[in-house]
């Protein structure tokens, strides 16, 4: 590292800051950069700013968007009664391109975990009882991941929910597609017997 | 990828262009700049801008510099006598790490290679010629790759070089460290075998 000129060790310096980008990999990076055309790098800046300036979170659901409403909210198209509630905003991506959900999202942006001092307070529970009170929500469907965080922040929700006019899901747990009995954990194993359902 | 906003999605596509990054890093990334502080972002962005705008190649050894003279060829403790002969600026870097010589350097800037149309017209020879003409050289060291096309070029320089005052040697191809000799192919055994030294 210390033979490159200052700006080189620089950039490598920058790149390995990256999640997954360990000295070496920045350093091809690096070199990469240093190779390609002056217009590819300047496109890669610019979109690095670009990105920081113009994205937002969408005033309904919280995902990401470049403007007020993000892309889903704005959709006339979409089911506006079926709100899906995720962690975050990876989460939504997630299923959008599952194309499996018609409806709309609400980010909470994490998990209830007490222990890391995320509670009820840290997350965007007011903005979602709030969507649920103004009468449109006619069902929330709960994704959050199904980690023990996930889960309890599935139920808090449920358990805010049961009084109101509106029906609460979740998503089912179970054998994932493709996956061998043999190799899969028993609570995983528990959740798939105990949510079986009826061959037609 | 059409789900995100339109930034993000650019950033997606200037991340990808870079070597060993696919669609799904190049997201992971994306999101990583997404929520890394401003200044992070800023200083990346900054850095690759600046990596273009600075390096340029050492008016001696052709090496990447932020100046007209790269670190080496300024270091007065640098032997000037020796000067060793590497495709790229990265074979540099290289043997500078492993600290094993204390000469210069020249880079040719890649290697002969008439298929892709790399004749000693588009590499830096006439370059080395001079510098050994110059008389300040004691010898050449060859560390250009052991490809057909590094020997092929360590090959001709030899040839070139053979009637000048001036040592010419070529770095030692044999059995890499650590390396287990039913693994090692035909070609490198031969060398190696050509090339054992006594025990003493």
């Amino acid at each position: 590292m210390q033979h490159y000129p200052k700006s080189i060790r620089n950039l490598i310096r920058q790149l390995s800051r990256l999640p997954g980008i360990g000295e070496k990999t920045a350093e091809r990076l690096a070199m990469h950069v240093l190779r390609a055309p002056g217009e590819q790098a300047q496109a890669l800046a610019e979109s690095i700013l670009q990105v920081k300036r113009s994205v937002q979170h969408c005033q309904q659901c919280f995902g990401l968007s470049d403007g007020p409403l993000c892309q889903v909210c704005q959709d006339p198209a979409r089911e506006d009664g079926l709100v899906c509630v995720v962690e975050q905003p990876a989460d939504m991506m997630s299923i959008e391109k599952a194309g499996c959900f018609n409806g709309l999202y609400h980010i909470l942006g994490g998990a209830l975990c007490p222990m890391d001092g995320i509670g009820p307070d840290q997350l965007r529970f007011e903005q979602l009882w709030r969507r649920v009170d103004s009468g449109q929500v006619r069902e929330v469907i709960l994704a959050t991941s199904t980690s023990v965080e996930g889960e309890a922040t599935a139920d808090f929700i449920a358990r805010r929910l049961a009084d109101k006019p509106v029906r609460v899901s979740r998503i089912a747990s179970g054998i994932p597609m493709g996956g061998d009995i043999k190799y899969i954990d028993q609570m995983t194993l528990k959740r798939a017997m105990e949510g079986r359902h009826e061959c037609r």
